[in-house]
């Protein structure tokens, strides 16, 4: 981690109250730790809105692997995005239904579109893109 | 505003400088101000989960007002819930379409409940619930 | 309303199944009317994805009217903008706090900012952008 | 899959065109499947409301390994909740930066319990809950 800075901030005594009591409900060991946490979260968040940032994502998948053809095109979209595609783990739900988290990185407008391409193929139960980082303007 | 209180928190330098950089560009006066605004948006959002708590709410409604019955289906629906409906706002958008506001208050689930009843009315066009505070546990 | 199509679809029994049955927990008089409303709404959520798309929108503050200056800011404010804000709608909460409902029609990227520009004003304890339509591009 | 069915729906004619131009632009094969997908969205979306509900889930962490004792944190939390977790994927961004997707099942509110858990470490950069099924109701 780099350099520690200390922050003075007022604040109204009955928000840092409720915001204690909230922390403890979340099990966060510190203030400082929660307002770090909701600090990265909107720098996140905003991270995407330029579409040439550099990203990091997951896209959660359901599906069932007995549909015709599904895995064989999850895994050819797969291989035509190599240089997006980082990773993927495999989770058999149950005899149907698999869930496949995939991890992506690079422009945010690429990796948009390659979860978009996942998303609407055909047997696809459930996809969801998570935004997150790559940690690098994220300290 | 009640009494005010001086907080102090650590943080890594990266972190307050990108932060800074983010307040300056969204027009914040203040790295407090900015703080303040998490801490609020985090507790109004958590607020929600619980079914009976005191929410207040609004639901924006776009539809096309010449669509047969639909009015006179929101100003009853209104009515029947005068208890929770606090006051609306109608806007002219065009020859054919209305904007409507509506301002709500109750428990959670009442609220969420009487969204969704606006929502499903046919011709509504757009509705969308907005999760507000009635500010009395957010100083 | 435009004229109707009548579109065949086809889905899975069991997904029908579960869908009615949320249709009618949802209050819906139609399946029909209920695939509309999904229809819309993934539409308008992508309206904004450009940010010069022509869009209405609300803007939900909830603050402390004892908060010096702040009422004269938001007016303010809204003064600067004309072009941009329509109508407002003022709620009083209670002694100390009001709930104002503001709406906005113009390019998705102006509203957007005019909504940064209030949330950021000190003292406003919530402030929430809801992205709806002008409803000319959704019948 | 199960059986399928086959619904009629009827639809403003523009509303169907614009439906048309986005599913083509999202890389859709057909409009049937994009209608599957939204109802299938909302469906998952709501399971969630119910704390009871069995749920599959993932979560994303961004961390850097070299922050004391956080690695030693995650994987004991981890080991504590065997029953919850299935399987995590960890990827390493660069030097610093590691990303781990843990994949999670169970009741809606104990997946949300240890979500939360993981967020709250420290020298954790960023976490976030995405909401997906285990495929069971959604077919």
């Amino acid at each position: 981690m780099s350099e520690l800075e200390r922050l003075s901030i007022t604040i109204p005594k009955g928000l840092s109250t409720a915001f204690d009591k909230r922390n403890a409900r979340k099990k966060y060991a510190s203030r400082s730790e929660a307002i770090r946490d909701l600090i990265r979260d909107v720098l996140v968040k905003e991270e995407w809105a330029d579409p040439k940032a550099q990203v990091a994502a997951t896209v959660t998948l359901v599906y069932d692997h007995h549909t015709r053809t599904l895995t064989d095109r999850i895994t050819e979209l797969q291989h035509d995005h190599g240089e997006t595609i980082v990773s993927a783990l495999h989770v058999h739900l149950d005899h149907h239904n698999c869930l496949e988290v995939i991890v992506l990185r690079g422009a945010a407008k690429e990796v948009q579109a390659l979860a978009d391409a996942l998303a609407s193929i055909r047997g696809v139960k459930h996809a969801q893109l998570t935004r997150a980082t790559d940690g690098k303007s994220i300290v």
